[in-house]
């Protein structure tokens, strides 16, 4: 087994999920990533923890959401139980075929989302964490060889996560004490928001590895002004590009894509709070220095603001702060790199991609 | 896909399992068996009824296996919430290399075994199938070619079971009936026991696909006599071959094997009850026509009998019947072509393979 598998395991582990003797863990994977299933065990045995496997399978997926009726959709009662008795939950992202789901109804995947809700939110009260096992199919989708992007994935996965830490922290207090932020990049994104009485937590690769962002969620109501995402999003196989988001007393008012608009339409209609932003995010993580068209790695780039449309993480809302609850959480990047800015109550706090508390910001 | 895949999915729905709307169905398959799961949750969704998937890895079982220390082992109390809350379990096996686990110490399963047993007695109480999905090492084991081992499995697997139930009828009331069975093979099989007052099965796939056996349990201290397993047993990977027991007031006092027999005292050592038979079976689906060296198949070829160490099916114990609880049930294989008989109450109801409701049987 290739020795980057068992470091990636001793990440997740030892830094991502504090596996301990005696903990029950589950993990979640596709047939891909069976390598670091087998790298996860051993680590689960050393430490004397449970293991439990859940499969995931995007073709039996699709097969199931084309036969079943979207009306009858229950929430699955049984991976809920299991959930519930679970200290640790591992899903590792692997897909064969990025476009898997391109011919499932986006209807019927919104309707399966509203009823794995509840389980979803039992996953989220537990240690989680999500990660990604490079394959031949994320590769073609980030255009690089396999080779190429295996080491892509290694080398933002089994980072050195304290330094990491460290450096991230220097975005964590100026966010936290602002209310006001303000978005500018190029001609088409100024956008901004009240962050007053949230919270900015600092993404050292707890429950997204690779991690590197700082994150917080707007004050819902206060969003206004519109959005361009340079980036595409991948959304259920499907590729929505140049996404256009006008917001208007923090509700979606007016939205538009270059290709596969209507999947953005079916996911601002997930429920009524969808069309709210539920999260803020300076991506940081400068190991990973490509767009691959995957969120997990793309919305921690260095030089990249992300927004998601939808529910709001609980520990980004402050304590007498109103939050975001929905079913759906979809991130959308915007470009950072030229003519951009972001501002804190007014002030610069990073241009063109580098942050104000560096050598090379120019005041 | 095959569509010999997409009819073996429907035979474990409508046959086997009876899935229908609302059901809390799992699905646990190996990587190899993805095509499977996707025909299964085709047909899970069109039924409306709400699928999970476990996985199964024999190498990451290994990797846990080997790393954990085996005193610690708790029963795995997440996978137990997700079994009593569902209401369908089809566990497929798939193995990619049948030896995947032979350098896992026999203690170490044997342990695994006993802290899982809870989530086992939960799972025998649900609607649960056990089937076979074709592999590369499933046909190298039997010393097949892939082709023509995917044409056997699903020969005996898509079968017209209700045929094949009318066909096993006729040895289920001669075995309800009798007192006293009597098994005779060659020279070195000859032993007896009492079936008093227990229950005869007709085993027409509704838990093992492919069915095709009657089966009861002895009842416990009457097993007398010497059996030779003419077949060998697979356990863990590793190959137990000329098994011998002997049993004297129902427990077995003595054993021996040509090969691996510390495979077979380990099994022996599992806990108290293990040492006594826990089931008694006559195989009589004849599509399955050769030894494949998997007990799912083997045990219900024509002319063969199969005796279990360990535990007893509940359905096969009378009610005013002791069972036998272990946490162990290893079959082994009686070959009865030649120079053999089966007695019930001293009359021969099967000689070298041909019942005597059958045409050929001579008196």
């Amino acid at each position: 087994m290739d020795p980057r598998i068992r470091e990636h395991a001793g990440v997740i582990a030892d830094h991502s999920t504090g596996i301990e003797a005696g903990d029950m863990v589950v993990v979640s994977a596709p047939p891909e990533a069976e390598d670091l299933v087998v790298a996860l065990f051993e680590v689960i045995g050393d430490r004397n923890a449970t293991p439990a496997y859940m499969g995931k399978s995007e073709r039996a997926d699709r097969a199931f959401m084309r036969a079943a009726d979207a009306e009858e959709l229950e929430t699955p009662a049984h991976t809920k139980a299991l959930y519930e008795e679970l200290d640790v939950l591992i899903r590792v992202r692997a897909p064969r075929n990025a476009t898997e789901t391109s011919d499932v109804d986006p209807a019927a995947t919104a309707a399966r989302q509203r009823v794995g809700q509840p389980v979803q939110e039992v996953a989220l009260s537990k240690r989680w964490c999500l990660t990604q096992f490079p394959t031949a199919a994320s590769a073609q989708l980030a255009e690089m060889s396999s080779e190429a992007y295996e080491q892509f994935v290694w080398d933002a996965v089994n980072l050195d996560w304290e330094a990491q830490y460290e450096f991230q922290e220097n975005m964590v207090e100026p966010l936290d004490d602002a209310a006001e932020v303000r978005i500018v990049s190029g001609e088409n994104t100024d956008v901004s928001m009240s962050i007053d009485g949230m919270v900015a937590v600092n993404d050292d690769a707890r429950h997204n590895l690779p991690g590197g962002e700082v994150f917080t969620a707007p004050v819902p109501g206060s969003v206004e002004g519109e959005v361009y995402f340079d980036k595409p999003v991948y959304r259920q196989g499907r590729e929505v590009t140049d996404a256009r988001l006008v917001f208007e007393d923090g509700e979606v008012i007016e939205h538009g894509a270059g290709k596969n608009e209507a999947v953005l339409t079916e996911i601002l209609e997930t429920d009524a709070s969808v069309r709210r932003l539920g999260e803020l995010g300076i991506g940081m993580n400068r190991a990973i220095d490509r767009f691959t068209y995957n969120m997990l790695f793309d919305e921690k780039m260095g030089d990249t603001v992300h927004m998601a449309v939808g529910n709001a993480y609980d520990e980004t809302v402050g304590e007498d702060r109103e939050g975001n609850d929905s079913a759906a959480h979809v991130d959308m990047i915007v470009d950072m790199t030229t003519d951009s800015r972001i501002e804190l109550d007014g002030e610069i706090v990073q241009r063109d991609g580098t942050f104000a508390f560096e050598e090379e910001f120019e005041a």
